[in-house]
């Protein structure tokens, strides 16, 4: 097809947005090689991956003996242990693909973004955490950043071709499966429950994280980032069927959508191959016929705390997102070995925030040490309120 | 601001789509000038327009002795009468907005494209009539057409820094009022029925094109010429609201939509300022407080017929879709002159159509042969047919 193609790492492979950008590179053959696998403790099925796609380079955390014995059994591929920052930056790599959940996609992005690569960013936490100097470590370096999540996506899609910058974004929130609880109910919440979400499949962290809309609150703060926006023009809205992913308002009102079937392939794809677009038969469509509307609301955010903190603490910002992203993913872990209520998460991370001691424009070393200090703490926090 | 002032003709400045024009020039005084204004009958309106704008060229078509009294009372402004083809061509007009209605669009359009201007059209006749004929001088000449109709205008914007051909196009329609109507009942609608639009403010006749989905047959074959798009690609989606304009689906299955406060200063606007986007106080904005939902559905071709009329005419090509246009002209001014019945404008279209001898990659003087035609033809068929 006269293009090139494009040299692919994908840091979190066995996670699923790696699992999905497998089934992208497997339905485009053509365009993608994959040079690079990193996963963490799923040995077992990164071996596979392995086998399927005989990387170059890999990358892996942890290893018991049975997983060594199927990384072992590849005798037939050839590939070089690297360190993930070593893959994030290496010649060979056009695009790396940060698909790791949680605050381990830091390091990596922040190493991709330096050396000057295109970076597929699924990883909430980096931006989240350390917006600012990613941000301006990409205007030195030239580093492409391309939103993979559904909303940003959605948002960079909207403002393809658009010469002014946008008035507002209106970011989109299937509200989770608890969108229509009252507070009271959301006490007596299940793990079941919780990881069960409406529209999306996606790895556990993350559908908690859409039960409590801390996940939309991390997405504000990812787009106020990605697109240099006030918070006070970040709109958050409740639309259930996850088809409109996002919108963005323009100086004279006009707004656009981006919609589609939820399906992460395709933003994972758009980033991908952009500027071009490409059939993926794999990917379904929007099937009008089934749609007798679209449902839209406004948050409460008096019964979802989450999204509150999370935009409080991006408006405070220095050290209080890396706070807030840490105290998430500490209580979250509570919740999900059911150490806590799922209302706890909220106020958990409420007082972990209110104990914090910021530091306004912080470096890296400032921000991991407050990332260390708010996992300390809300575990400290949790000690009085262990449930079970 | 730094941007030279554009001088606009405004072609059917009394109208509907005319006075809203003149609304954005108000809102906007920096950026245009009115050199050329051009009405139908309504002189008196004309006058006060001509005292206002004081433009350079000036065109009507009839007066009778109280309205040339208005005209002469002008005597502080001097301006040359011009023929419509001869304002639309002038090489003082920039841009040429065609907002008369009606065949009357034809001549001045295809004059104004063949002189490489700018041309706002808001004629949806000229390009249904001769679409083939414009798109083709327009490319000879670097002619833009600048899309006015909400719908055209909203796959435009979507369509927007997009590398590759939209996939399927998505036309929305109001439904006009009577979108709920069982067949039986739309034998009885009245005029003041047909003319009470749920969602715009616009004139008569499209208005009645509306009620009979009309309007949107007639749309689709437009979005064909300007677009580029097979029939077969081109959807209707009954949308009451009027919120979203249109939709784009791309080859990755991802749609655009365009939404706004249904008013048509914005598209008006949009392709007056475009590539820019400007803002105006005057111009409402979508508020998603108030919005639960926005609706959608197929539309029910057996019950508004016209719908399907357009499309097989556009689908047929040659004279037949100036035989549909002229038919549905004398046929609506038959039904607000309560001559015929509401569903007796499909049944004498239908029964043009039936009767006609199509010339296949018609030039002009058959387009207009063909309309002339069909115009005696619809009018005789309803000879039998008068109801009061």
């Amino acid at each position: 097809m006269g293009n090139s193609v494009k040299r692919l790492a994908v840091l979190g492979s066995t996670g699923s947005i790696g699992q999905q950008t497998l089934d992208v590179v497997r339905a485009l053959p053509a365009r993608f090689r994959l040079v690079g696998l990193a996963a963490g403790k799923n040995i077992a099925l990164l071996a596979e991956q392995i086998k399927e796609f005989k990387p170059n380079f890999v990358c892996y955390s942890s290893v018991n003996p049975e997983d060594e014995e199927a990384l072992t059994r590849l005798t037939d591929v050839k590939y070089e242990l690297l360190s993930l920052e070593a893959m994030a930056t290496h010649p060979q790599v056009d695009t790396v693909v940060i698909a790791t959940s949680g605050k381990a996609g830091l390091a990596p992005t922040l190493a991709a973004v330096k050396a000057g690569k295109n970076v597929a960013l699924a990883n909430k936490e980096s931006l989240v955490m350390a917006g600012e100097i990613i941000m301006n470590e990409a205007k030195r370096s030239g580093a492409q950043i391309l939103p993979v999540d559904s909303e940003h996506s959605a948002i960079w899609q909207c403002l393809s071709g658009e010469r002014q910058k946008a008035t507002q974004l209106i970011l989109t929130a299937s509200g989770g499966p608890f969108r229509d609880y009252p507070a009271a109910q959301l006490k007596k919440v299940t793990v079941a429950q919780a990881l069960k979400h409406p529209s999306w499949q996606m790895g556990k962290k993350v559908t908690i994280d859409s039960a409590t809309l801390m996940n939309k609150g991390l997405e504000v703060i990812e787009a106020h980032w990605l697109f240099d926006m006030p918070f006070e023009r970040i709109k958050v809205l409740i639309h259930p069927q996850s088809i409109v992913h996002s919108m963005v308002e323009f100086v004279d009102g006009s707004i656009k959508a981006q919609l589609s079937y939820p399906d992460m392939r395709l933003p994972i794809q758009y980033a991908l191959t952009y500027p071009e677009r490409l059939s993926n038969p794999q990917l379904p469509r929007v099937n009008w016929d089934g749609i007798n509307h679209l449902a839209f609301a406004l948050p409460d955010f008096g019964t979802f705390p989450c999204l509150r903190l999370a935009i409080e603490a991006g408006k405070m910002g220095g050290t209080f997102p890396a706070v807030l992203c840490a105290a998430d993913e500490v209580a979250v872990e509570l919740f999900l070995s059911q150490r806590i209520k799922f209302t706890d998460i909220a106020s958990l991370i409420e007082r972990t925030l209110e104990e914090h001691q910021p530091i306004a424009r912080p470096d890296i070393e400032e921000i991991l040490a407050a990332d260390a200090w708010a996992r300390a703490e809300t575990l400290k926090l949790a000690g009085g309120e262990v449930r079970c």
